[in-house]
């Protein structure tokens, strides 16, 4: 597996409140804003995402709660990828809460489990591309 | 408050363990491996680690669970920048978990949460240091 990691999620409760205290309290600018999700650009090629906490648990397929809501990602470069990133993680002992598959977004996913329960994705996203000064485009797939 | 993150935490319950998941299974390769932490690289200037849960609650000064274990951190300028963006965050509604103090490590520090609770450390630490390609440099002051 890559020692790389392009998305910080974190679950709300309320995204209308959590993206107007990062967008307008601290006066972070969004590089997607949509209605049920938004994501920020927070270091070369990485995203901090903010999504509700029913959506996150729904798509790890796991009861998230959010004391412990969130999810580290990696970007792979395709779907093969994903299956190979995934049966490293499992031979090494992780717990996988989600086998590859197809995603909701448009790509094709999985989730493993770190040894504490810590939920990692390996994703592959065509809609994801970092230009060379390190800044993401993200365009919606799905 | 700059946009950007420099370090997710997140709590482990057996160092060891969770050590040789991440450098052996995954074949990762620590920035810092101590005694009591590891840091891993994983982005231009962006580190990840593992802690036992009960040093990321003590030094949050928070009741955090292993279901809740982690927490984002961004490296700011000086002393002067952690006192301002907490009171940014503050004036965006923020919790303040932990004032600005001296911390642990050496540095100086403060914890807010975000709408739903999730952990922001504000950090000086003059250990903390980039080169041009990216390679976080990280050496123990305390």
């Amino acid at each position: 597996m890559r020692q790389n990691l392009q998305l910080v999620t974190v679950a709300v409760r309320d995204l209308a409140a959590s993206r107007a205290f990062y967008s307008e309290g601290l006066g972070w600018r969004p590089t997607l804003d949509l209605e049920d999700i938004v994501f920020y650009q927070i270091g070369p090629g990485t995203l901090f995402a903010l999504w509700p906490v029913g959506s996150l648990a729904a798509d790890i397929g796991f009861a998230m709660t959010l004391s412990g809501g969130f999810s580290l990602s990696q970007i792979v470069a395709d779907e093969r990828e994903v299956d190979t990133v995934v049966e490293t993680a499992r031979a090494a002992g992780a717990t996988v809460l989600k086998e590859p598959q197809q995603a909701a977004f448009g790509g094709y996913h999985a989730y493993f489990a770190d040894p504490d329960g810590h939920p990692w994705e390996i994703a592959y996203n065509p809609g994801f591309s970092v230009a060379e000064d390190g800044t993401v485009s993200l365009v919606p797939i799905g």
